[in-house]
């Protein structure tokens, strides 16, 4: 990791540059495959199932003895991992769950607010080596207490066609309603235009390598909504003298081992630390099975040492971190202060992979700065607010005319009559 | 308007289609724009204001001394009006603030969810004949209320390089922390990437014609979200025997005068009002201003009469309206199985210009169908919510096993062991 000690402020925005990737080419790709989907349908998912996955299918959904037999590959201390964290998450976005605002600031000028759920969501979970299934229960468990009628999930097939167990076992238990074996830039056309094997959706969540990421945003061309724009992960540990050296290594090292374009940033006021987390880094990445994605990834890293907790405060905000782990003792200056960040964990029992499993809190967040205007995966995330307001003839009365001046004043004269209609039956009327 | 009279399901979708734009032509010139503003700051924001606008300025900020002179031009009536708009808006916006979210499902295990603002804004109104002060409340309010400390308004200068003091009257009244005399394509690159004058800002809002449409869409390619995608605004009515023809025609034809391209549907379940409408839109449109405008909207418009609310609600969630005016005798049944619109206005006295002006609901909403999946803008755009979590050492122990267990099966060893080292550590010490 390169260090920094006392950088002054203007140096920070170059400090703070993400790695960035050029997507560029692979929008001709992309582009292809939704054109393809969009005018072939079942057929063209079946051409990219083959050519990117290496199987032949023409039935994509899994079948419910598919799902019956994964319950039995999953060993039960893993289902019962799964079902704590289930509650977890569970309890934390129930919680989210916001009352009807209604308001009446005027007599007779009723005006409130509900929220409905999106009625159909689609789920991306990526292949590869390692099965995401607790993205599963990120994603899912909002929607379903959200109220989503439709629950598509879309996931890669392995070379014999099948699915991890693990990520059946979890789709089932969360309430998805169908799940396709489907996976990559044909995954996301298939949700954005639907097919006759799979619904088209509203919106699109879920992780995803560059292809992924492209056709999501691609997607967005279409009527189509994406939780956010992705980027690659990131965390930055903020600690003093009250921080442990091993448990911050583990934590860099854990958001380090998700890919060699991670971020990791280590910003401290107590210079020791410096020193002390480099040589735990070293001793705790030697024995990791991931070592060289962790290595990769620690080099595009950094150490801040920064004097006084205005200026770590400061450069915490400007960075915006997606993960955030605060381990100092004035806690409540911190937290106060804070401006962006995804998610944030608090003292030395609060690693990220806390969050990342079974605290509660979600694990869909804005990286590469978004926490900015971005907020991370929540429960509205899958709600549209609704206004609608309720005039008596004595609210029109109050406010009619305000509405007629304002309406004449910008030009809009059918605005004004709308209006003025009403008020003159009123007036001959009453 | 078309009229179809109990249309068969299979013929709802191309009776629904809104009226489509392809906005590819306009793609390489807002790029250009873009490339422009980026590379050369002010000088190229100078160049387009005298090339689209007319007029020669170096300075963009309007001074203060401007602000003091609008209030004279001013009428006291209008001033009164926008006042009583603002405390209306101002009330339901505030109103939607929310409480901190907090969760101790287990004990040690603190989750909670907090809102902050999005620290920097901006607002875009657009120019032309009429002055449209009113999105300023409807965008400038929230953020205030919110608490956003920068909050950037661009509009263009008419061609003495003045802006309508309506504008500043209503700019000034509601916060907004510097205004430009900024239009178009280069207004949203300035406030996209920055300049010397005009601050770069995280989240642009605001309607504009279609190459302030695109130019949004493409400022979503650098770091900067946007309220929503655009399109031609539209209303939907609703309405059966208990409403009046001549109100109903008074409202349609307040959304057709907004352009050619604006969209009506009138739906009701009484066939005589068919004919009464009709006959109400020839006899009002004939004395508006904007009449050409609005008999063009009318042409690309449609009156369904559908025998059932069920078949009623069904086609009405089908379309997701951008807003919905409804009135009905069975008001409950409808309210309750809508799944999608923008704003709803209920009854014989809510007209759509009382929510677009002055009732407090705002009128920056999710046009063309995209009320399935975004909200109208509301006090939380301005906001991100920010997860936090704190665990203790029993917390973790609680929960430590189960992220373990998750960690391994997910292949994501650094995962496992940031737990694994807390735990050993609270073996060996307790």
């Amino acid at each position: 990791m390169n260090v920094y000690k006392n950088p002054i402020k203007t140096e920070w925005e170059d400090i703070l540059k993400r790695p960035t990737a050029s997507y560029q080419d692979i929008e001709p790709i992309v582009s292809d495959v939704f054109k393809n989907i969009k005018a072939n349908g079942d057929v063209a998912i079946s051409h990219y199932t083959e050519k990117f996955d290496g199987v032949s299918l023409n039935e994509f959904k899994v079948s419910v003895k598919e799902i019956e037999n994964a319950k039995q590959l999953v060993s039960p201390e893993l289902q019962q991992a799964i079902i704590q964290a289930k509650d977890q998450i569970a309890a934390f976005h129930r919680a989210q769950v916001t009352p009807k605002v209604s308001v009446e600031n005027i007599e007779g000028v009723h005006c409130w607010q509900e929220k409905r759920p999106i009625e159909k969501v689609g789920i991306y979970i990526p292949g590869g080596s390692a099965p995401l299934f607790s993205t599963i229960l990120m994603l899912a468990i909002p929607a379903q207490i959200a109220g989503c009628k439709e629950i598509v999930l879309c996931t890669p097939p392995d070379k014999s066609g099948a699915i991890h167990p693990a990520i059946l076992f979890a789709a089932s238990l969360c309430g998805v309603t169908k799940l396709f074996k489907i996976g990559g830039i044909q995954a996301i056309a298939a949700m954005t235009f639907g097919t006759v094997q799979v619904p088209k959706v509203y919106k699109i969540f879920g992780p995803g390598n560059q292809y992924v990421t492209v056709a999501k945003q691609w997607a967005t061309r279409y009527d189509v909504a994406i939780d956010m724009p992705a980027g690659p992960s990131e965390l930055l540990v903020m600690a003093d003298q009250t921080a442990k050296a091993t448990y911050i290594a583990s934590d860099l090292l854990s958001q380090a081992e998700h890919g060699p374009d991670s971020q990791v940033i280590f910003v401290t006021t107590y210079e020791p630390l410096i020193e002390e987390v480099s040589q735990e880094l070293l001793a705790q990445c030697a024995v990791l099975s991931r070592k060289e994605i962790a290595s990769k990834a620690l080099e595009n890293s950094k150490m801040i040492f920064l004097e006084t907790k205005e200026a770590a405060v400061s450069l915490i905000n400007q960075y915006a971190p997606e993960h955030y782990i605060l381990c100092v003792s004035e806690e409540a200056y911190y937290l106060d202060h804070l401006s962006a960040a995804g998610s944030v964990f608090i003292g030395n029992y609060s690693p990220e992979s806390a969050g990342d499993y079974a605290s509660g809190t979600n694990h869909t967040l804005p990286t590469n700065g978004y926490a900015r205007q971005y907020s991370g995966v929540n429960l509205d995330a899958f709600l549209n607010s609704i206004s609608f307001q309720k005039l008596t003839a004595k609210g029109l009365q109050s406010l009619g005319k305000s509405i007629e001046l304002m309406a004449a004043a910008e030009g809009l004269d059918a605005h004004k009559n709308a209006v003025s209609i009403r008020l003159n039956d009123l007036r001959d009327g009453a």
